[in-house]
């Protein structure tokens, strides 16, 4: 069930053959099975505390603001009025706690499929469950796929804060979805999906890209360091449903009081556009 | 003397505790051990052949353009005129193979201390050591911090392909190694020293910022993304003698066409730019 052997969590996966990265364990904390996946939640010696799902590590308290601050703050930045924000996945409440931050937000709906996540997270992340305090959220337990079909024309931004796309998450990289968001999306509405590593998953992320630019007309990658995912580095894939969106420029800044209140770690207006910048090899790849 | 254990490879370090990254063995080419350090040499299952120096991996086939093109490129481009490059370290050659593409070198001198890192990257990295065939390269066997004391005012650039600053690399995050450098550069000049992880490393980072500040009026980070060092993640001390440099800007920018030609892989003017951009916990302990 865990990947537990001589006192280190090791994270070997299909999605990144050869490679492998490790955690030393001070104590586990939970093992549970759900309808929808394994979940582990053990105590690292040097990296806080750390979630797994189906052997995958979603989050450690080192440097999970990273991926939070970055998949919430770019597209919620992009859009002039972010006044209501879907999470899709999102289960340990980090998308939430970021989200809530956001000066302009009044309204966060969340849809995470796996209740037992969200206890898990309550019981052992309290610095990212308190995401789920947010008096502006309401936490819907149900597949984000089938939520979406009945909510039309009704968010700014919509945040795909989901794990790799095998096991629960698959539909979230399909075309179908794509054309989902598009249709739960308020004129000029924003998307961010968690997009993989741009150095073991670039075919699939092509792919997800392709399938996003069928119904949106601007989409882009920008990229976080997070050195407990794979390669240490993790993509979100941003994009508009109108033309020529420069999304390298957020709309919304943070002044340095806000960052300092707000307790932004990773997140400016710099790093915003930098992050769009890509290395030839990517850019070759995924860029129009 | 290596790591090797049920076909992968581990790297466990005292510089990033409680973490480690492994990579699958495919075959064993080189186990050496020099007067400085031990060597090992293997083909890995899905990265192509890794290089390691005292249990540290160097570099590896898959992704070590990263690492090569960004301390080169990043410091030739900002000089003006980069005629006499110094390279001290860089025994596999990578960083000479990426030297003599840029346009503007006319002569490199390059410094290694260890002659079986040269042999062992001569004969199991053809990849990198095809940088010792550029006919623009003086290559010297010896203690680069000793060279440097009889080398005063002769360099447009200086690059430092350093190991980590344990073992025989040391030196070369001293204030020492510093002042060495200011003497041995011209008017204008520029370096660049392999900076570590701003992620596990950033008081060792401050330390040798800080050293550098007392000889070099601009000094900046600069990061990029490499899966197979600690944290996915590396950095680069930046450099100028003179003040109000805008480092972030290249004097010297390749054409679409070079890129292509010259097989970039990584670096070009906009990914120059980005690469001095900081997250906020990063920002605020180095920055001035």
């Amino acid at each position: 069930m865990d990947k537990i052997r001589n006192g280190w969590f090791s994270e070997i996966s299909n999605l990144w053959p050869g490679q492998c990265f490790s955690l030393k364990v001070k104590q586990v904390l939970c093992r549970d099975k759900s309808e929808f996946q394994d979940i582990l939640v053990f105590e690292s010696t040097n990296n806080g505390t750390a979630l797994v799902l189906d052997g995958i590590i979603q989050c450690t308290e080192k440097d999970e603001f990273s991926y939070q601050e970055m998949i919430s703050f770019v597209p919620l930045c992009i859009h002039p009025k972010p006044e209501k924000v879907l999470i899709v996945g999102g289960g340990d409440g980090g998308v939430a706690r970021e989200v809530d931050k956001h000066p302009l937000v009044k309204e966060i709906v969340q849809v995470e499929i796996d209740e037992k996540v969200v206890a898990a997270s309550k019981k052992h992340l309290p610095f990212m469950s308190k995401g789920f305090q947010s008096p502006k959220l309401t936490l819907n337990i149900c597949d984000g796929f089938e939520f979406m079909k009945n909510h039309v024309n009704e968010f700014d931004v919509v945040i795909t804060d989901s794990s790799d796309p095998i096991g629960p998450a698959v539909n979230l990289f399909t075309e179908t979805y794509f054309k989902l968001l598009k249709n739960a999306l308020k004129p000029n509405g924003i998307i961010c999906s968690q997009g993989g590593s741009m150095w073991s998953e670039l075919d699939q992320l092509k792919q997800t890209m392709d399938n996003c630019r069928k119904h949106f007309k601007t989409v882009q990658y920008a990229t976080s360091s997070v050195p407990s995912y794979p390669d240490g580095q993790i993509g979100y894939v941003v994009a508009a449903l109108e033309e020529h969106v420069d999304l390298k420029k957020p709309a919304f800044r943070f002044t340095d009081v806000q960052i300092e209140e707000l307790k932004l770690r990773y997140y400016n207006e710099e790093v915003h556009g930098a992050a769009f910048v890509l290395p030839n090899f990517v850019r070759k790849v995924i860029c129009k």
